[in-house]
């Protein structure tokens, strides 16, 4: 509550992981978004849920009565029977879905970056076109691939791009933005540092590009 | 509490979702698992866990202190920097990990049963190569595809098969274990039956293989 306090003025939204909310459980994370809201935050829930339509369905529900405002999706589970009836149910409460399409570390080049034998393209392409024909509401690419983030902003200019991986895993403010970021994400440079306000602020400023 | 009390005959292990989770909280959680070990039944989280190192680290740390023995990973994430430092801190710790290889839905065949360029592989075959090579302690492979139980159990006969979507979703306890599972996941057929404990034990008969 103190750290959203302290930075909020350099954010824009904040993101909450499993590991918090598995150990608080609902009524605890409610308190943490009522705090958030209290301090104009949109609240995104990371679950990169990626299950059966009954099972997604059954876990937005649970997000949204904590108060989230969107929630990230993994679009490895696919449309049909999975993430359909999910986005469709979320934008039907006004809620936001976004969608996974190239991760932050090393390993994410294993899947997401395979090729394909249809269309001649990459699982992150795939992914992309996807988030764009399901109509998600935005793409998280990691900032630690300027390379993929500039193609996918290229491919669906439209899409929104959230970009993680920015100071601890190596990703930089200004190149993620440079490349189309839209958005970034950043952890543990802000919870981890001695002067969270100043860190916050140090990495607004350093993403504009003016 | 009295579900697991009623079924406990039929059933080898419990597996919990994230709905339950995140609704009830690491406390509540542990008092569930604490009843599910008084009536020897091994408990699986089904996270479908894919995230980066650090963050699928204090997920798991938190499913283990709930008390589960394993958890399930989705391995669209990768092993560098992801799922590698997980399976071998769960594997110190006594734990294991279970691989989500080919789900029960049918949007499974978009992502999972995509054709890859190398090795001519389909997706569903690299998580498989990938379950092996990382040491998990089982696959999961939906009910619904029994052709891709075979496959599976063919390519990796070492390797446990769990196979969810027996009843509901259309998949049959005897096809599943007749091409190769090892274990079947049944969630609603059991749980809102009017009388679990006979829905469990009719579904335990039906699947003995002579």
């Amino acid at each position: 509550m103190r750290l959203l306090s302290q930075t909020c003025e350099s954010l824009c939204a904040v993101k909450l992981g499993l590991p918090l909310m598995l150990t608080l459980g609902l009524k605890e994370v409610s308190q943490i978004l009522t705090h958030s809201k209290d301090l104009s935050l949109i609240s995104i829930a990371d679950v990169k849920l990626n299950d059966i339509e009954n099972t997604n369905l059954a876990v937005a529900d649970t997000l949204w009565r904590m108060g989230f405002d969107a929630l990230i999706i993994s679009p490895v589970s696919g449309h049909d029977g999975s993430h359909k009836a999910l986005i469709e149910a979320a934008h039907s409460r006004g809620k936001g879905i976004i969608s996974l399409c190239y991760m932050s570390h090393p390993g994410a080049k294993e899947v997401y970056g395979a090729a394909l034998e249809n269309r001649h393209e990459r699982m992150y392409e795939k992914f992309m076109r996807y988030a764009a024909m399901w109509e998600c509401d935005g793409a998280v690419v990691g900032a630690t691939s300027v390379d993929i983030i500039r193609r996918c902003k290229r491919l669906y200019p439209n899409l929104d791009i959230y970009s993680p991986g920015v100071g601890v895993q190596g990703g930089s403010a200004k190149g993620a933005v440079t490349a189309g970021a839209d958005y970034l994400i950043v952890g543990r440079s802000i919870v981890a540092a001695s002067d969270p306000r100043e860190a916050s602020e140090q990495i607004r400023r350093s993403s504009w590009v003016g």
